[in-house]
């Protein structure tokens, strides 16, 4: 699970991180911004414990389970306060919007003097 | 995807299949018994083609699409009309139960002559 697999798509207007969760629910998720433009994506995949120690026998253990955590260094342009998040299907989608772009500066007119 | 991992458990009246299968609903899913004790579980996960068209680009591209296939053959104590398949945050879990155990064979008593 540590190393669970990420797609980042750009729209024009946001970036989407796209997170394959199986079996997680949404409080099993952590979604934080960290050092001002680090997206930090992490959970936990637990077995049932109890269930371990009862009448069950595991044939075939492949699905791992354990903490596991993404990071993603934003770009500048990214409204930090306005992402969100959503898990659905046990896929977690993450979308950031991007600010809008920087006005264009206005062509300076230098007067030019008669000598 | 065709490698999305599979844990096998045994109860003492059933065995459970539980397979990663983020992003997929239960019509991309198909679950079949096939030459009597084989169990088939197939999928498939696409993406959203419609979108590839359009203004998106993509930064990171690390979760798998496409076809995907796990066989499994059966035990012989497996009750095949009962399976079933449930699908949920992106994990499936098919149930096969066990048939009841055959009733032991009483002594047969013989009878003694009396030569």
């Amino acid at each position: 699970m540590a190393s669970t697999p990420v797609d980042v798509k750009e729209y024009p207007n946001s970036y989407v991180f796209i997170i394959d969760m199986p079996g997680l629910k949404s409080n099993d998720i952590k979604v934080q911004v960290e050092d001002e433009n680090v997206l930090n994506i992490s959970g936990e995949r637990k077995r049932n414990e109890k269930e371990e120690e009862g009448e069950v026998k595991y044939i075939r253990m492949e699905r791992r389970v354990g903490k596991f955590m993404r990071k993603f260094t934003l770009p500048a342009d990214c409204n930090l306060e306005a992402i969100s998040a959503a898990c659905q299907d046990g896929v977690l989608t993450v979308t950031v919007p991007k600010l809008p772009p920087p006005e264009p500066k206005k062509p300076k007119t230098i007067e030019v003097k008669i000598g």
